[in-house]
């Protein structure tokens, strides 16, 4: 299923959304401005705030909660995405220069900043103090997820749980914070803000794992990188965690890690996690293992094509090539 | 007079403010807990915090509000620093190895949007709208001082207008922060609230004022950097707008911004305006104005030690050597 389709639900209220991103950008000072039109130009498939409009159907739909919210939401993604840029020197970004390549690493840390700032704005503007706790715990979550990666660098004595740990601050927090704050904002019952935020966290959980699979088993053309190029940087995700349990003695991730990527020894076990049948099965059946939590989470919810909408989002998430 | 003895009035709150910094080292991740502690290890003399503190003694001091507060305000200061020390590439500051230069500055990035993350946090628990977004304005307003500051490097087309909009983000806002949210929280009348804020404001202007006239009149040994940096990385402060006024005509500014501070005109503009007893005398007098404005601001309030304090820190303003 297309994604324009699974969002059908709410057509109405994304372009809303992309309209109160654009005011953003207008500023008192226009060298300012064209800097934030240049941050939020490059945007995805607004899968995260759709999540928030979806959740706040399931009950008392507030535009003027849910819209603010939903820009939020998108605006703290975007934020994030800029110092992600900064940090891993990123030339492009959808096809586009990052604001990292155009303007230098000072301007891109600054304008993330800004932007947070400007999402946490418009998260209190719903005057919520319950979501406004939740987006700055959110932001923490974020935060402390990448900089867990940044210091686990190069180091291979890492395990699964260390590795749900920091995908769960780096990713699962903002989709679970997507759909626990459209449901908070909606008025719904704490069994289903407890359902749509544990529906978020799992498929955010499920996505990053697709994400780090798609690293190894895409092409460089399709990822607009190295394929293995997370491991190429020293950062061990499902698949070499799951080569590393199969190899414990003498392994070539040790050996590569040891000389940074001086050797050849990373891109061989890149190629034979590539090659592995086990290791990226083991890896998709976890992230089919997520999808289903997923969707039991809110099999909770009334059956109407807002949940459908949820369950497609749910395959979708699964089936994405890139 | 001395600042301790100043900050007499909330002597015995400020310590309260340092044992709640220290609390945010301790995670579930002892690297990062290391990375965090070393962020807020290096803090300043407190002023910030103290001005949240000093602003609720006049009317109903909630310790549990108040507390949480002043940390909030002082960690966002922190985090602000750890950001611009990453910006401007500095080894040290006060005299410790910055973040940036131990760490990196994909790490140090990372742990100032953390410590942002955690400040709003903090800034939630009093549960007051009005606190949560003078917040996030506060941040949006620092990011973009600093942006414009960024963007109009090396650019000498700038005048009075441009530098005091740009300090009354990256600086001023915070002062006006610390002490709007200590009035808003001790539940003072909005007049007290708005003298508290104008105070804050004003003092901050003048704080900035005088550090960049330091720039200028102190020593390389006293500053721990070369005397002129300012100038010298392109930025223009108000010494050097007010040379630039007197000299609007091929000028040494010109003519160094050009090369980059490849040629002597900009060691020569940094001598003439150290010697320039004008130019010194101007931005001294201005920076006068702006403490008068705030004395002015609080003389509305009752006179006591808390006022007193004020006053006081007015003029340790105007008066400070580094």
């Amino acid at each position: 299923m297309k994604i324009d389709s699974i969002l059908a639900p709410v057509e109405e209220e994304l372009p809303l959304v992309s309209a109160n991103l654009g005011k953003i950008a207008e500023t008192d000072f226009p060298q300012f401005s064209d800097v934030i039109r240049q941050a939020i130009g490059s945007r995805g498939k607004g899968v995260r705030p759709a999540l928030t409009l979806l959740a706040g159907k399931f009950n008392d739909f507030r535009l003027e909660y849910l819209i603010p919210m939903a820009t939020a939401v998108e605006l703290l993604h975007t934020a994030s995405l800029i110092h992600d840029d900064t940090i891993d020197k990123s030339p492009l970004r959808r096809g586009l220069p990052t604001l990292y390549s155009t303007l230098g690493d000072n301007a891109a840390i600054m304008a993330g900043d800004y932007l947070f700032a400007k999402s946490a704005e418009l998260a209190a503007i719903p005057g919520n103090l319950r979501v406004v706790r939740l987006f700055a715990r959110t932001l923490m979550a974020l935060a402390k997820g990448e900089l867990e990666e940044t210091l686990t660098v190069y180091n291979w004595h890492q395990n699964r749980k260390d590795y749900f740990r920091r995908i769960d601050g780096k990713t699962a927090a903002l989709f679970a914070m997507a759909t626990e704050s459209g449901a908070i904002l909606s008025g719904a019952h704490e069994s289903q803000i407890q359902a749509l935020k544990d529906y978020g966290r799992s498929i955010g959980l499920a996505f990053q794992v697709i994400d780090d699979v798609l690293d190894f088993t895409s092409d460089e053309e399709t990822l607009g990188k190295p394929v293995g190029s997370d491991l190429l940087l020293g950062v061990m995700t499902l698949p070499s965690l799951i080569y590393l349990e199969q190899h414990s003695d003498g392994n070539l991730i040790k050996k590569g890690f040891a000389e940074k990527n001086k050797g050849p020894e990373l891109e061989e076990a890149i190629t034979q996690i590539r090659e592995s049948p086990f290791i990226i099965k083991e890896s998709l059946a976890i992230a089919q293992g997520l999808v289903d939590d997923a969707r039991e989470a809110v099999s909770i919810l009334p059956d109407n094509d807002c949940r459908q909408a949820l369950f497609a989002l749910a395959d979708y998430v699964l089936e994405r090539k890139k």
